[in-house]
This record gives C-alpha cells, sequence and structure tokens, in this order.
C-alpha cells in the first residue's frame, strides 16, 4: 500500500515536535527573514510618491524632500517604539497579542483583522513590486505580469510548507545582496558626481502631463497623499516585535537590535534612492500616455531608472540590481507567509478561528494558514490584475491600525507597570520614558492613519474598509459557534455513559450479492432487538428484488418501500424517521453495504446515494449509521 | 424541518410513474418537439453553403443550386429511409438500437458515441444560431454571444427538468410561427417580383474576396465541402425515429407521417431560401474584411438580409422573422434534449454508462443526462466562442455516422425478416421494397460521411474523430468494470450470511463531552467481545485529556497514541489495522462520535478528520466505522 506520496516530494518528510527547537534564528539570519518586507520596501516608497506628485506635472517633484523626510521621521518613531514591545513581550508581542492584553477583545479583533488583510497585502504588493522589477530589465515579458506573480506565490507557498529554518538560508541571499548592491549604487553615484559627470534618468527629459492645477488645499491633500503613498516603506516592523520568540537568546535584546539595524538600512537606502530619483529627474506616471509617450510603451520602474542612469554602460551591475530586487521583494512576501499562519493559529487558539488553523503541519509550520494565505493573495493579484500603483492603495489602511492600536496598547501595559507595586523604583525612570516613546508613536500613527483614509478612501482603500469589519464580524462569530457548542456538549462530572434500552437494526439492500450478505452477517452478530432488510424500489425492480430475496431464503423478511419517484433516499429516512419516532428508548442503525473501489474513477459508478443518505440519516435524532465496507479487487491493494 | 427546497421551485412537485403514460404526444405537439432541429436547421444550411463558396468568389455562387439540389435529393432518401425505422421499430429506433440488433456491440457503441457527440453539438450549433439571429436584429448584442448562448442553455435546461409533456406546449408556438413566417415570407416575395419590383439584398453590391483560385480537383472539393456544411439541413431526422414511443397511437403511423411532413417542410422551406438568396444576390463572408467591411463590423444571417429585403419597410415582419427564427433554434436545441438523455439512459441500462443516468428524476425526465449534456454543450460554446461556422465543422460527421449505420442495420433487419420462416408470403414482396429503400439510404450516408470527412477533416472534424472512440472506449471500460464487479459480488445460491465470530469495538475520543459519552454508551449497548478508547494527541494535550478522563472516573482506559506530528488520522489507522490483523475471524467497529451541525457554514468548523479518517478506515479489510452523530441545537430544526 506504500505509493509514492506527491506532498512528501514537494514538503519533505515530517518533522518531529522536539526539532522545534533547533529551529531558532540567529540574527544574522533574522534580519533576512523577518526584514525583508521593510528592506524590500524602499525599492517602490520612493516612486509612489512620486507618481502621486506627478499628477501636479513636474513643478510639485520638490515636495518629494518634505514627504520623504517626513517618513524618515516616523519610520524613526515608529521603530524606536517597537522595540519597547520586543523588550515587554519576549513571547511574541503583536498588535493582536498587545491590544488583546491591554485594551480588550474589540481593540484585538481590530488589530488582528488589519494584520490579516495587510498581511495578503503585503505579499501582493510585494511579489508583484518584484516581477516589475524583471519586467523593467527584460521588457519582453511585461505581457505576463499576472503569471509570473502567481507563479512566484506558488513558489513561496511551497518553500513555506518546507519549513521556518531552511527558508532562512534562502532568504539571506537576496536581502544581503540588495543592500550590498544599493550601497555599491551609491558609492559609484557619488564617485561618479564628484568626478564631474552629470547623471540623468532616462526619464530626465520627458514632460509629465498634469491631471489639474493643484493649490491650497488641494495642493496640501495632494502632498499628504504622496506622503501616504511612500508610508509603504513603514510595512512590516510588526514582523520582528512578533517573532521575538524566533530569536536566539537574548531573545529580547537580539529582536530589539535586529530592529534597530534595519531601521538604520531602511532610512539610509530610502534617503539615498530618493536623493538620486531627484537629482537624476527620474519622471515618472501612471500612464506613459502621461509622459507623452504611446499608451502600450513598456516603463521602468524609477529604482531601474536609477540603476540604468548610475551604471551606465556596467549593464551587469544594473542586471544584478534589478535581480535582487526582484528577489528581496519576492521574499518580502515571506515576512507574511511567517505571520499570517502564526497569527492565525493565535486567533484559532483563542476560538476566532477555525481549528483546523491552531495546528502546526507536520513539517512544523502552520500549513493551512499558509495556503490560505496563498489563496487569498493570487486572487488579489488577479483581481488587480497585478497592477502595484491600484494595489498600493489598499496597503497602508491595514499597516496604521495595527501600528496605532499596538503603540496605544504599549501605553497602556507601561502605565499599568507603573500602577504596579511589584515594579521596583530604580525601573520606574525607563518605564516612564518607554511610555513616552510608545505615547509619541501612538499619536503619530493615528494622525497618519488619519491622513491615509482621507487620501485613500476614493482610491480603493474603501474596500479594506469593508473588508476589515467584515473579517471583525466573522471571528466573532466563529468564537461565538464555538462557545455555544461547548456549552451544549458540557458533561457534568459525574455524567456516566448511558446504554439505549434497545437497539433496532436496518439493513439496506440493493440487491442479493456478497456486500449484502457481509452486512447482513454484522447486523445478525450485534444481536440487536429487532433486524429489518429494508430496501425502496420502484415496481418492477421490486418485483425482481422479492424474487431474488426468497430464491434465497434468507430467513429474514424484506421491507420493500414503495418509491413511486424512483426515490431512494427520501423513503428510507422517512421510514427509519418513524422507527426511532416510534421507540424514543431505543437507538436505531442503518447498516450501508458499501462498495469500496481501488480507483477514483470508479467511485462515480457505485454508491451513488450512500453519501446522501448518510447525510440524511445523520440529521435524525436517535440514529447511527454503520458502514460496512466489501472491498472490491481493485481495492485490496 | 421543512424548508422552501430551490428545487421544487425550478422544476416543480415530483410526479408519480403511473403518470408517465399521461405525457405520450398528438402529432400535433410531436412535430414541434422532435422536428424543430431539422426545421430549424434550414435557417442556416444555405448559409453555410454560401459561405464556403465565396471562398472561391462571387463566380462560384452558382454552384449553390448544385449543392441545394444534392441536399433535397439526400433529405427524401433519409426521410423516406427513417419512416421504414419508425414501422419496423414501434418501440424506438434509434441508430443504437438498430445497430445493437442488427450489427453487433461494436456498431452499436460507434452509432451511440456519434450519437452523443451529435446532440452535444445540436444544442451548441442550434443555440449559437439562434443567438445570431437575435444579434442581426439587434446589432448591439453582438458582443454578448456567449452570454447569451450559456443563458439560453441554461433556460432549456431547467425547462426539460420540469418534464416532457409541459416543454411540447412552449415548443409549438415558435415552431410553427417559423414555417408559417417563412410561407409568408416566400408569398411577399413572389407577389412583389410578380409585380414587377427587383429586390436585392443588402450585401448584393459588396464584393466577395475570393481565398484562391479554384479550379479541377481544387474545384470539386470546395463544392463538395459546400454540400457538406448544407447537409447540417438533415441533422435531426433520427430524433423520430428514436421517440416512437412517446406517440399517440398508432404509433408508427403517427411516427412515419409526422416524418413525411417535417420531410417536406424541410424541402420547400430549404428550396425557396436558397432560390431567394440567389435571387437577392446575398454576399457573405466568413469575415467582414472579405466584404470589404471594416473588420468589427456587425454582419447579419444570410436569411435575416432575404427577411430584410423582403419584408422592406414592414419592419414588423422582419423583426417576427428573427424572433420565430431565434425561437425555433433555441428549441431545436431541446431535440437533444430528449434524445441524450434518453439514449444515455438506454446505455446506462446496457452497463455501458453510469447508473446515475438510468434512472428518471421526479418529473420523469432523465434529469443526470439533462444536465450532462447541458454542461457539455456549455463547454463547447465557451470553448469555441459562440463562433457558428467553426462549430458546424464539427456537426455533420456524428450525423452521418449514425445515419450509416442505422440505415445499414435496418438493410440487415430486413434480411433476417425474409429469412424466417414466420414471415407471411405477401408480406415479402413489400420488405423486400423497404430493404432496398434502406439500402439505397445506407450507401447515400455513407458515401456522404466520406465527403464530409475528407472536406472537414483539417477544419476541426479531426477534434470528432478523436472524441468519438474516447467516447468507445470510455462505454467499453464502464461495462468492463460493471462485469467485474457483478463477477465480484456474486454469491452462491445456497450462500448466507456469516457472523463474525468475536466483536471489538473501538470508540475515538476527542474530549470528554456530550457526543463522547453518547459515543461510549451506544458502543456499550453493542456488547461487543472487546471495547477500547483511542485518541491519537501530542503531548500536552495527551496530558489533558488522560487528566480529564481519569477525573470522569468511566471505568474504561484510555488509550492515547503517540502523534509526534500532530497528524491524528494515520495513527489511528495503524492501529485499528494492526487490531483488524491481530484476530482475522473478528471484525472491528470503530465509533466515530461526530457533531452534527444545522447550517452549512459552521461544517468547516467541526469534524475536520472524520471524513479523512473514515475513507481511510473502509479502505481497511475487516472494518467497519459507525457514526454517532450529536446534534448541536442548530440541527435539530
Amino acid at each position: 500500500m506504500r505509493r509514492i506520496n506527491p506532498k512528501r516530494v514537494l514538503v519533505g518528510e515530517p518533522l518531529d515536535t522536539a526539532r522545534l527547537g533547533e529551529t531558532l534564528l540567529p540574527k544574522r539570519l533574522a534580519l533576512p527573514i523577518f526584514c525583508s518586507d521593510p528592506l524590500s520596501s524602499v525599492a517602490y516608497a520612493t516612486e509612489e510618491i512620486l507618481l502621486i506628485l506627478a499628477l501636479g506635472g513636474v513643478t510639485l517633484l520638490h515636495l518629494t524632500w518634505y514627504a520623504a523626510a517626513a517618513i524618515v521621521f516616523l519610520l524613526v518613531v515608529v521603530v524606536a517604539s517597537y522595540r519597547q514591545t520586543c523588550y515587554a513581550y519576549p513571547g511574541g508581542g503583536g498588535a493582536y497579542v498587545v491590544s488583546s492584553e491591554n485594551l480588550g477583545q474589540t481593540a484585538a479583533l481590530t488589530a488582528a483583522s488589519a494584520l490579516l488583510v495587510d498581511y495578503v497585502l503585503t505579499v501582493a504588493v510585494s511579489v508583484v513590486s518584484g516581477v516589475s522589477a524583471i519586467t523593467s530589465a527584460v521588457p519582453s515579458l511585461a505581457d505576463h505580469e499576472v503569471l509570473l506573480s502567481v507563479a512566484f506565490v506558488v513558489l513561496l507557498t511551497v518553500m513555506n510548507l518546507r519549513g521556518v529554518r531552511e527558508s532562512g538560508r534562502v532568504f539571506a541571499v537576496p536581502t544581503y545582496g540588495f543592500v550590498l548592491v544599493i550601497y555599491v549604487m551609491f558609492a559609484v553615484a557619488a564617485v561618479r558626481m564628484a568626478t564631474g559627470t552629470t547623471i540623468r534618468a532616462e526619464s530626465a527629459d520627458l514632460p509629465i502631463h498634469a491631471h489639474g492645477s493643484y493649490a491650497g488645499l488641494a495642493l496640501v491633500l495632494l502632498a499628504m497623499r504622496a506622503f501616504a503613498s511612500g508610508c509603504t516603506a513603514l510595512t512590516g516592523v510588526e514582523a520582528i516585535s512578533n517573532g521575538v520568540p524566533a530569536f536566539q537568546k537574548p531573545k529580547s535584546r537580539n529582536a530589539a537590535n535586529t530592529l534597530a539595524m534595519m531601521g538604520l538600512l531602511s532610512v539610509t537606502m530610502f534617503m539615498g534612492i530618493t536623493v538620486l530619483a531627484l537629482v537624476y529627474k527620474v519622471h515618472v506616471a501612471a500612464s506613459p500616455t502621461d509622459l507623452g509617450l504611446p499608451p502600450d510603451t513598456a516603463t521602468s520602474t524609477a529604482l531601474a531608472q536609477i540603476g540604468r542612469a548610475t551604471f551606465g554602460s556596467w549593464h551587469f551591475l544594473f542586471y544584478l540590481l534589478q535581480a535582487v530586487t526582484a528577489g528581496v521583494l519576492v521574499l518580502a512576501a515571506n515576512t507574511a507567509f511567517n505571520g499570517f499562519p502564526m497569527l492565525a493559529s493565535i486567533l484559532a487558539k483563542d476560538k476566532y478561528a477555525p481549528r483546523q488553523l491552531y495546528n502546526r503541519g507536520d513539517r512544523l509550520v502552520y500549513s493551512n494558514g499558509v495556503v490560505l494565505l496563498a489563496l487569498a493573495a493570487i486572487g488579489l493579484i488577479i483581481a488587480f490584475d497585478a497592477e502595484l500603483t491600484r494595489l498600493i492603495q489598499l496597503y497602508i489602511l491595514g499597516v496604521f491600525v495595527s501600528f496605532t492600536l499596538s503603540q496605544a496598547g504599549m501605553v497602556r501595559h507601561w502605565g499599568k507597570e507603573l500602577a504596579s507595586p511589584a515594579t521596583p523604583a530604580g525601573e520606574r525612570i525607563h518605564i516612564h520614558r518607554r511610555r513616552a516613546i510608545n505615547a509619541i508613536g501612538a499619536v503619530l500613527t493615528a494622525l497618519v492613519l488619519v491622513i491615509v483614509l482621507i487620501t485613500k478612501f476614493t482610491h480603493g482603500a474603501w474596500l479594506v474598509v469593508i473588508a476589515m469589519p467584515l473579517l471583525f464580524l466573522g471571528m466573532k462569530g466563529v468564537r461565538r459557534h464555538y462557545d455555544q457548542v461547548a456549552r451544549q456538549v458540557a458533561v457534568a462530572p459525574e455524567a456516566q455513559p448511558r446504554m439505549p434500552a434497545r437497539h433496532h437494526v436496518v439493513v439496506l439492500v440493493a440487491s442479493v450479492h456478497a456486500p449484502t450478505l457481509k452486512a447482513l452477517g454484522y447486523a445478525q452478530g450485534l444481536r440487536p432487538t429487532s433486524l429489518t432488510a429494508l430496501t425502496a424500489a420502484a415496481d418492477e425492480d421490486a418485483v425482481r428484488l422479492r424474487e431474488a430475496w426468497e430464491a434465497h431464503d434468507l430467513g429474514l423478511p424484506l421491507k420493500i418501500l414503495h418509491s413511486p419517484y424512483r426515490e431512494v433516499v427520501s423513503p428510507i429516512v422517512d421510514h427509519v424517521q418513524s422507527m426511532a419516532a416510534e421507540d424514543p428508548g431505543a437507538v436505531v442503525s442503518v447498516v450501508i453495504p458499501e462498495y469500496i473501489v481501488g480507483h477514483w474513477w470508479e467511485q462515480p459508478l457505485h454508491n451513488q446515494n450512500a453519501f446522501r443518505l448518510k447525510a440524511r440519516l445523520l440529521f435524525t435524532p436517535g440514529v447511527a449509521v454503520i458502514d460496512v465496507p466489501y472491498l472490491l479487487e481493485s481495492a485490496r491493494g
């Protein structure tokens, strides 16, 4: 019976729970695993700012400086805030956990909804952006962006089903490679410009067609929208604070330091790319026609333009840049493949999600969560036709909801510590400082949340505004259901099993053959109070069956239900139902002789009624269903 | 528990088998039901001839005369042939039955494959053609042909699931309306031309771009291809001979006369339309560009052009023509909705098709066959993008395979009658005549079959050449399987049920709650040889469960299987398997306490392992599976 199992080939042999400890991460592996998302977002954050400001034409591009500066400031604040969380929650301090402990159930579920939406978008946005890095280098692939994106999501899914540790190694190369190539690019740019070269982007001379003239409030809103779009640079900071338990000891310090490292890398790369984009005069727009180009021109990303301009004739370095950019972006989605299933498992443990999401699979990863995330992301990519700028509109809302709730929860957390008499006096000064940091974080992220909501609502964020409450209500519903069921099945400590007073057994008969005889023998072996052979048939079939039955002299009468509509299920269910109703102290067992075939394609040729029959009988009070299988040769292995 | 059943609203209340007799058809209803296919095909047969000849340019259109004349001759021969079948097979003489009785299994299954393919194509071609009648009148719908076609198939499916009789009435109006409006059109055309009006089609002055110059063999082949395309006019003749039992008495005479009536109507309408097409100089081509028009011009069918030219400013009559044409074409598909499920049922009775196709549904129609046909037709329509000319290429091949086999079978049938000493001498002269008619039919249809195969193979008919043998092999395979199973389950007349020597019962335990206690009570009631409470759990869950179990003092030890991979199904199946293997004379019953919930959406929240567990246990020799359901409140109605 041992067959080759395609699942094993794909995801590897099962791992023992005892090996869970082995998968703890050193910092050098934790950085690429948890930070590929925030690090890689610098690949598109600058471009998203430019795209929004381009709506107002070339003259507004100088506002990029202000937006970028605000984002860097925000990033520093958020990193500082989350470092506090790493220390306060060594067991993992995701927004859900922090809100749940400090702000109550409603806040926690709101954060969870935001995070779930956010993880799905992380996968979609990162993968699509990675694919556009590829198509910037190989324009002939531009028509296959949806297909490529879906393929990468599938690849990530398979990798993640294989387990955490192996993934880490795969992720290190592109992440560190990306950081390295970006810094090399800065160095080359600096040397070339210092030696008097004027570098210009390929799009520097293209005009930008403005979509209106922005002044006053409209200008402020546009600038805020540009800022909100650039805030994608902040996504994924949550991952580290959530993943503290996966770090080697000392967990909290290692996590906090990794977070700081990530912040430093992000800020420098983001600023560098923004400076070069402005110096090189990179012009981008939502549509090629806005740049005076034919509508189906394949355009390059801002980062690709910067790379091409910087490296000039060193084509090798340009292609390397695109390769590592694509690599780190596709892998950034991995942050979500770590976070989503872990959050789903916590939610399932708290009975807010189906129990299937609770257990780790046999490779020690939460397999169901991984698959669920992949399906949702693929759905989004296909629905949005792999268009980055449209997906980005949905992205930041969830992120800032969870930021705000998480920081607010931390403020409350420190407040409780201060209120506790157990807190040593020497600690209090530090706790005051930590609370202040988190308070600043909470206020600032709340402010950004409002800006994001105002500027992005009509551009697609309304979808998230609908999706989050639906998830919220769904989770509440699941919890209510589990609570109801638990109440219904609870038993008193002294409760004992009760044998039914009488046992009526009904054997369903379709024909006089070996499976029927086997079922009859089984039923007689149960020594029931009563034994009935039962069938439902239309006239001619009934006559034939009765003749065969009597010819066989089985010593048991056959009860034939008249089935005028040639329907088998309903008459049998009705009959069994009335038997059960007539003798309430008894149990009625229905024995179904079932053909078991060995090939899936043989299945539709048999047992057409068995499934529907069982489904209906199980709903009848006082009835049990017994399958007596008869293994045909093909099923005997 | 009585809920509104959407199936009942859609297809009506169940009918009693005794009412089957009521659905016998008088000729005036049988004609529209069985003949809407051959009658309606005149709506496109002429156009398909013109389309092929147009490949050679305007100069070849005069060949239409010859093709049309050949088709009329063939139609007369085929109608005469099938009239013989109506008399010889009052029980229904479809090609499958006739071949089966006279030519053996291989010929019969070949005919069946051809007919099945053919029925599916009848639905697809008729519906698509009906939709193009609509878009000829309302060009703005031209972009939605696939959607409209699928909608009509769905409509027909629902109508047919409601039953035969009601359908008949719905079908009478468009069929008779179509015949009437066509004859009115002929009258109007005759009067207007007789009074000196010169009528010209809208396309009369358009040039036709020839796709090559045809001469010699190429010309002959093109003419033959045009003839083959026009042979669509013959499709559906089979339906009446197949449906003889549905006629009122005298069944055979009524059927034969209906067939003759149909032949008369078809021939006159086809000739009339062809004459008008040539007199009006209707120019059609596969692509608007061949007529010197822009590529996305919406063009009208040939019949629509004839109607528009004939009726001139009487727009009402033109729209009426298009409406009844669309009506009769969409309903022509109904011929297949009668024939396909009936043939599938005969095949299922002969064990060449899955048993589900044998039984009539509760509205006295073969519901499963109806649904299967609809799905196949919808698949074809979508795959061929609702393009009539591409679908037509696949159409005629199956028709002529079944014609040829059917007529050849009839020749053999009459031969057997002549050889039988029971045949009265006075009859012999008539039988000789009948045999001659069928022999001419067989030879001619075989000839046409060869022409169709040669001229259409590369234009799409190869798909049918592949599909038919696959169906053939599939049917053989199904029969072989059923035969094998019947052999395996057959029992000797003296065989009696045997009680198992011992009965081991295993109750699966997930938690100590009411469903578990109920299952334990049930199991104790079986008074088994041995009773085991069994669970599979990872370490911490195992400890918790054992504590609860012991606290409850159930007087029965709990066996916990160590499940290092947190997988429940395999350890339990392995354990049960070894129990069964240890005691071969015994049977092992596995009792599964199952939560029963009342809403479908609650289902995924429970019983995640029960289904997989049952599926695997049923494959284990010596094991039976007992579901002891526990109805949660939502399932108690």
